[in-house]
Formats: structure tokens, sequence, C-alpha cells
């Protein structure tokens, strides 16, 4: 398996386009992006659990309900959520992508996100969709990672490629991410492409299965948003026996998947809103999966441990208080803690009670761009990893005024 | 009922007193805080359900075993949380008080709040004893809630005059907020003193069924506390029937303290670290008050809710956002939110979907110190309230050096 370039264009049969076509009022951010495939793929989806929905995901759903699909468009800018008519407008959207591309609108997907509770516009949409089929191309992938960016500072795209049944495969992603990220069962915006032949119903367990280890666990604010949707489209291009049932070639995609959905949590949670830090919590020793998770998630949303590592403070008391109100069943009496960097490993606590260590190589290591935070509950074998960033002045600025 | 000045030195009894004795370097900020009762008190306490619990709590929940106490003894500075001897220091704070006023150490509670997992020296605690001792006075309520302060910008105190068959009772309390505030089942550091006579049993059913009310919904950072703790004295010096079971009695008691611990709240919140803006968060027509109180906190402990409000910017959709993944059972599209300041009031959504307002009625009101975010579920009856506080660039600069 080696990692490559080509994020969503990366696997036979996709091609990717993005432009602005006027939803936002700032020509120089790009705002409508479509991803299309040369063949019907098969198709899976996960979604919000927010009760609060946006309308593209009705939409989605119910376009993937034969769990397959040719097309996804994708606009920034607006959610299209909290309105009167948005499963009109998001009907209307796949249409348009439709009559461009010459394909069924119940084989397009659609995803909006922005602004909730503000009317979605199609007419630039309805006049730039000609111009954005045209675009269409297999080194498109960039621009559609930058058109579907809201306050994100960097576009975030993964591939791999590795090999199924003697054929060469690949699976490639991208993402938007930064604000109102606290994934619960569901995602930020992730569309992931992949040329390796996978059945419906197994290519949504294996994307199930790894939004719990991956997506679910990375957190920038607490907020669970309401557009929340990551997509996996398959088109069987690379030639290989159809995946249709657990075993070796099963077991190969889910590591590729893994490895492509791994980079872009990292990717978000590096680049949340304001951040300057990631931060990755990992969780071993836990006597079962659910208080691995819970305690790593736990710590990585503490905003008295976000701020501490803004400040490159070794104030771990902060961490063993986070997981002690995590609701997870741990004996505080053996919990260890330590920081790490490129810079090296620093034991705070042992025990659950402090250990003298040196402030000055402490905050050496938390000085660095990528701290992880390492919690031993010594109580199991099980372990968990999630991902955050620090909490800043930046994160304030950003969103005590967004709409303006 | 009529609102008094006194703090925790308002009902007949009791004397308090605050000092700096060494434990914070700033000679200027007090750091140890004494309240004792001229007769053995009845007395209650609620605890935070953080698994991980400062050693003062230990010792105060044996101390309070019979339902008596006479003294606290709360220092500021270092929680004496996460050491390997912190309940031995905890013991020993309150054999020297015993000590200094002639009383048994049993009937002493005791509270530390500050920094997580550095042991505490108990030398200045020593030495400043007798002092503060002398100290006590009628008027030490203003030193005491000055002592118990960390990131607080102002002392909290609050206190009643009520009727109770007849003779006049009062019932004043003291509170410790700013960070890590985030209670459950529990609360931040609150005590409480009346001269009404109430058993013991009654005391704690009365503060037990107040909090939930009260302190548990409030919320600064999302962080429960390691050491929070409400105590309740009752020196009965007032001369009322002692209230023994529910009734009228119990219920004018449960109304005082209501006013003083509601007053506490706003002051908690309002004083949130960095905070510029005390928010009130009032749920209306819900079907049972869990769902009232799940989405009032939940709201309220939103980050980015918070930031709009620290910008002024009506940016609703964020409101319905929290209320739509608090895990409350909720009816989206029924759902009502609207502003309201000493500005005016304005409505933003209807229905569960926007409605055309005026901007700039809409910032003219959310300029202002004190906000109400009012959520209209329209599905019952019940309703609860929650207080919070905006996120600002002086909570991450609080936080991000904090031990320093």
């Amino acid at each position: 398996m080696k990692l490559i370039s080509g994020g969503v264009c990366a696997a036979k049969g996709f091609l990717a386009a993005g432009i602005h076509c006027g939803i936002r009022k700032n020509h120089d951010k790009k705002d409508l992006a479509l991803v299309s495939c040369a063949v019907p793929a098969a198709a899976a989806a996960v979604y919000t659990t927010n009760l609060v929905k946006g309308a593209p995901l009705t939409v989605t759903k119910n376009h993937l309900a034969d769990g397959v699909a040719r097309a996804v468009i994708v606009n920034s800018g607006n959610a299209n959520t909290c309105n009167a008519d948005g499963i009109e407008i998001a009907e209307k959207m796949c249409a348009l992508t439709a009559e461009a591309l010459g394909i069924a609108p119940e084989d397009v997907l659609v995803a909006s996100t922005g602004v909730i509770g503000q009317r979605l516009d199609l007419t630039p949409i309805e006049a730039g969709l000609p111009k954005l089929a045209d675009a269409l191309s297999p080194q498109g992938n960039g621009d559609a990672a930058a058109a579907i960016m809201t306050t994100d500072t960097v576009a975030k795209e993964a591939a791999v490629e590795f090999t199924l049944g003697g054929k060469t495969c690949r699976l490639g992603g991208m993402a938007k991410g930064s604000g109102m990220i606290h994934p619960n069962m569901a995602t930020m915006l992730v569309f992931i492409t992949t040329d390796a032949a996978v059945s419906p119903p197994m290519l949504q367990k294996a994307l199930s299965s790894d939004v719990s280890e991956t997506f679910n666990m990375v957190s920038v604010d607490g907020d669970t948003s309401t557009n929340d949707m990551v997509t996996l489209m398959a088109s069987g291009l690379a030639g290989n026996p159809c995946i249709t049932e657990e075993g070796e070639d099963f077991s190969e995609f889910m590591k590729a998947l893994n490895t492509v959905t791994m980079a872009l949590c990292r990717s978000i949670a590096g680049d949340g809103e304001g951040a300057t830090k990631l931060l990755e919590c990992r969780v071993t020793g836990a006597p079962d999966r659910e208080i691995a998770r819970t305690v790593a998630k736990s710590v990585i949303c503490s905003s008295l441990v976000k701020a501490a590592m803004f400040g490159s403070d070794a104030n771990w008391g902060r961490v063993l208080c986070a997981i002690g109100y995590s609701g997870a069943a741990v004996d505080v009496t053996k919990i260890g803690v330590a920081f790490r960097s490129a810079k090296g490993e620093i034991a705070v606590c042992e025990a659950g009670a402090g250990v003298d260590f040196s402030e000055e190589k402490a905050k050496e290591i938390l000085l660095e761009k990528e701290i992880d935070i390492l919690v031993s509950l010594n109580d199991g074998e099980t372990e968990a990893t999630a991902w955050g960033c620090d909490l800043t002045y930046d994160y304030v600025k950003i969103n005590g005024d967004y709409r303006t």
C-alpha cells in the first residue's frame, strides 16, 4: 500500500472539477464542486445524527436507495438547511447536474455546506453547471477540494494505491472540515472514490465500520453539524474480482480505506478553525473499546485541555479531569499521562498522581505543531485514538462574526 | 422575601473571614477563607460527579455523616487533587481549623480550588489559621468571598430575608466560579448559611432538589470540575419551628434557597472566564422537564452559539443545530427561536425555518450585556432555564497558560 496523489481523481473512472459560480461573493473562492464517474458506481454513505438535518441529506439518502450513483454535486457558502423549500432546491440541483452530464437525476448525490437558515439561490448554480461539467478532468481533484472549503485554510486530499486479486486498485478522497466538527455516527463532508469492485452492501459495511474509528473520533469544537456526510463510490474499473463478502480482499480494502480516512482526519483536526496545533489523544490499556473511545474523545473535546495545549502548558490535571467526567468507568488510581512530540516524550502523571518532571522539557515538547497526549488506563488491552486541535484566539475571531 | 446584604454572614450565628496566608504568591490575593457557626449547625452538601475527586470532598463527606457541622475552611490556589497524600492534608486542614476554634475536627468541612496535581503545602495554612480565626467577624463575608476566588473577577454573594412560623429568617451564600464550570448533579464551590431551623435530612432534600434547577443548569466551558461542592449550614438561631417534613414552611424555605442560588448562578455565568455577556437560554413548550433541560443546556454549551453571541451575531442556525444534536427527542419543524435583551425582542426562526428580520435590530439587541435566547418547542407545557456566557479571546488567554 502506498500513498499517491490525485485525491478523488486517483481511482480509474473518476473526473472532478471546482469553480466559482457566484454563491459566494468573493470571486477568488470556488463554491461549486462536481465529481463524476464514467460508469454507474456502487455507492454508500453515512450521515449526521443531528435531528436538524440539511435538505441535501434527505435527497442523497433517497437517491442512494439502489446503492448506485454516477456523480456528486457539492456547494459551499450555504448549507441549504432549515429552509421551507430546501428539499425542492436540493432535488433541482441534482436535476441540473443530471442534465449537464446526461445521466439520471436519481444517480446524483448532493451536499451543501455553509450558513444554516438562509435560502439557497439556484440561479448561480444553474448558470454555472454547464461550465462545471465542461471543466471535468482527471486533474480536477484539487479544484473540487478547494470548492468545498468553508473556513478551511488548506484543501484536504489523500489517496492510496493497493492490490486486490493481483489488480492495482486506487482509493482517494477529499474533505471539508474546520468548524462545527464533532461527528456522531457520521461526520463532516467527505467524498471518497475507488476503482476497486465492491458490492454496495459491502461498501456500506466498510464505510460504516471505518467511520467509528476515524471521523467519529475527530472533534474541533464539540458541535455536531447538521450537514455531515461521507460518500464512497466504487467504479469497479480496476478489474478485481468484486468483493461481495468478508475475507482477505475485504480486509485489504478496509486497510486502504482506513489509510485515506485517517489521513483526512488528521488534516481536518490540524486545520480546525483557528488551530495552531494538531492534537492526537491515544488511550491504551482500556478494558474495552467503548471506554477507550469515550476517554480519548473526552480529552480531545475539553476546552481547558485545548487552551492549555495552545499555551504549551503541561497542565495534565485538566487531562485527568476530562477523563474523570467522561462517563467512562475508569480506575483513576491507575491512570498514567504523558505528552509526546517530535521533540520527545515526557511522563507527567502516574497512578493518578503527579510525578516530578522538567517544566522546561515539557514546554519544548509542547511547543511543537503536532502533540500526542498519551493516556494509559492500565486496566486492559484495548486502545483508541481521537484527533482534535487547540483552542485559540482565532477560533473565537472566526466564529464571532461568521456570517458577515 | 427581600434581598439583603451580608452573604454568608447574613444569617444569625455565622461569622466569616478571609486572609492571604501565602498559598498564592500574589500578596494582594486572599487565599484562605473560614466560615464558622456559634452553635452546631445542621448541614448538607452535594458534590461533583467527576470520578477524579478532590481529596477535600472525601473528607467533607466523612465529616458530614452525622449531618452536623460548625465550620468550613476553604483555600484557593491549589485544588489538593491528584496528590498521593491529599486526604491526610485535607484532614490536617480540618484539625488545624478545629484547634484554632476549639471545636472537634469532625465538625469542620473543607474545600480547595486551584491547580490540580500539585502538592498542597500546609505550612502557610498552619501559620495563617490563628490569624484567620482572630479575624472572624459578622462583617467578614466579603473577605471570605474574595478568598475563594480563582480567576473570578468579582466576589459572588447573595442573601435574602424571609419569614417562617412568624420568625424572621435569613439565608445567604457565596460562590466561586469562572472556569471548569459544567456542573453535573453537583456544582462549583458554593457555601450557603441560614439561621432557619431545618433538620439535616430536610436540609439535604432542599439542597439536592434545588441544584438540579440552578447550579446544574450553568455551564461556562463544558468541563465538570473535580472539586465541585455546595454546602448548606443551618444554625436554627432564627427560632422558627424546626422544619422536619414537607409543607408550607419547607416550600417557603425552598423559595428562599432558590432565590439565593439563582442569583449566584447568574453571577457565576456572567463572570465566566473571559466572559463579556451573560447568556440565559429559556426553553418553553417542552413535553417534559428532561427535554427542556437538555435542550437549554445544549444551547448554552455550544461553542459556536457562544462565539456568535460574543460577536453579537444573530446566527440562529447554530441554536437550531445545538438543539438538534442535544440528544433530546424534539420535533424540529415546530421550533421557534427569538433573542431578547434590554433593547427588545426579535423572532428569528419559526416552525424550524428562518423568518425575515431586521439584522440591524438584532445587532442592537445582541450588543447588550445580558442576552436571553428564547426557544419554543411548541410541544408541551414544561420549561427550563440554563445560564452561560459568551466565548471570547480572553477565555483562551486565561486558559492558555493558567499555571504560570
